[in-house]
């Protein structure tokens, strides 16, 4: 089961982070570029950008391999380069699995019958030429016909998935939060997914059928923890986009588990941000995305704490 | 403008159809498997089925470039075999492309913010290394975030987007179908699609904002005719999902446009079903999507000419 698996390695490492790796140009540090050939940024071409992120990527996941249970490589960032991008990214994930991560999958593809089909058995299927993800994230608009095909492979294949509940982005209002029947549109889909993951619950009472909540929403992540007490969340949000530890706390339950937060550029690029850019160099972004690491975990733990919520 | 040119291409071939490039390697004819040394199907490979498929969408694309407007490439067909499969979903539509085609990338992408940048730079930007398509289909669930970044591009770029409005599979009713404040969630959809695409409006009266509309229920289409007057429609669901022609003609405007309608299988394998088996081998399946693609254009333009819907 995904989620035992994920929640074991949360407590191994005692860090309910999971590191973004959406790599951009402008935070790649000089010497890669120089390495790659590719200094004259933006105009370095599509497969020098995608050797660029692969050798930042690797030397983040050096950094973090061991203190967080899992990265979330967002697909689009590295699709934008075709070929060589999405070459970048399924090395990446193949990287990250190497070395004992858990790769989740942010590509949040919708699409019904043989379509979603194809994608499930490329993202969370046991051909050799599958992804190297253990979970990917998915889009609910088209409904159950669109989620079953990849319910199943989470069954059969110990994977998992994280549906979008109620993303963290500000027009998400606008139509997960259109009331029906008195409840959102966001509470219909949890129900959804409750009932999707019925089947999929493992030791540790929790599905590997997940959910996305937003660490923006505070009062939204509180009542959809209450709506669904078995699905783990993935929270983005947290960090850049304005989300606080405490936000994030909202979304785990009294058993200190429940939900785990990602970050991603404040973590890739600390070494760009202030209290890092003075004590780092560009060379050292790695070291720079470790301490941040560590930063985070004690932020979200701090908060847990305060609140009662002690997984370990 | 997207929507001019798809509506000059609509009438110079006086065909509403688009052909669905979503091969599968079983309507990949043995000659093809056996030119790629991959008979023994499923376990060639991903390498080799790749190369089938751009081999099988060559012939279908010599055979339909002079007659439809438009080809549509699924990419969940070609990025199941990953990298190789990628790649000829790019080769697929520079070919499409190359031969004069319109091409509508269907990746029913979702993402917000930067990340919805890069997908748009990608399939919608003038990037060298961007890809081939005019158009894509995207899903609404994050709400206006998630489109406006491919708005822009439509009018930067003069290419245009179908959003998810009304799917065709049966399961769509989950969310879609729910009321709220006396409207169907689609409906609100239709509205965010209306209002984005007011100042893309073209000569012919449409917006570069397109909508999907499946034709499997055909009061919902016809009811969105209304709704949105000045959207274009991409209506799957005609053929093999059940959808008719009379279903699909509700999806037009009184002018005779406001849609184009897809078929992939009941074209790319006619050769292989009833009416044309007995008369194409698999060599010949190039000839057999050709006529089949051509009764389906008779089939749509007949039931639009009962409905008193003539463009030409």
């Amino acid at each position: 089961m995904f989620t035992d698996k994920l929640i074991e390695k949360v407590i191994k490492c005692r860090n309910h982070m999971v590191v973004g790796l959406d790599p951009r140009l402008q935070y790649v540090p000089r010497h890669i570029l120089d390495d790659v050939g590719g200094s004259q940024l933006p105009g370095m071409g599509a497969d020098k950008a995608a050797e660029a992120f692969f050798r930042f990527n690797k030397e983040i996941i050096d950094n973090v391999y061991d203190i967080v249970p899992a990265v979330k490589p967002q697909i689009a960032f590295y699709e934008q380069y075709g070929t060589a991008g999405f070459e970048c990214w399924l090395k990446t994930c193949k990287y990250a699995k190497s070395k004992g991560l858990l790769v989740i999958g942010d590509v949040k593809r919708s699409d019904i019958g043989s379509t979603a089909e194809a994608y499930s058995d490329f993202y969370l299927g046991n051909n050799e030429w599958s992804a190297d993800t253990d979970c990917i994230t998915l889009n609910p608009y088209l409904g159950t016909d669109a989620l079953i095909p990849f319910v199943k492979n989470c069954g059969k294949n110990g994977k998992g998935i994280y549906v979008l509940v109620k993303t963290s982005n500000k027009s998400s209002a606008d139509i997960q939060d259109l009331d029906s029947g008195g409840r959102k549109i966001y509470e219909h889909v949890a129900e959804l997914v409750v009932k999707l993951g019925e089947d999929l619950i493992g030791k540790f009472g929790y599905s590997s059928i997940g959910a996305v909540v937003g660490a923006t929403f505070r009062n939204d992540g509180q009542k959809l923890r209450e709506l669904m007490k078995r699905v783990y969340f993935l929270v983005p949000g947290y960090g850049a986009q304005g989300g606080t530890a405490e936000d994030a706390a909202a979304c785990f339950n009294k058993d200190g588990l429940g939900a785990v937060v990602n970050s991603s550029r404040g973590i890739i690029a600390a070494y760009m941000s202030d209290g890092y850019k003075d004590k780092y160099t560009g060379k050292e972004f790695g070291a720079a995305a470790r301490e941040a690491a560590l930063v985070a975990r004690d932020d979200i733990n701090n908060e847990l704490e305060k609140a009662g919520k002690i997984a370990w």
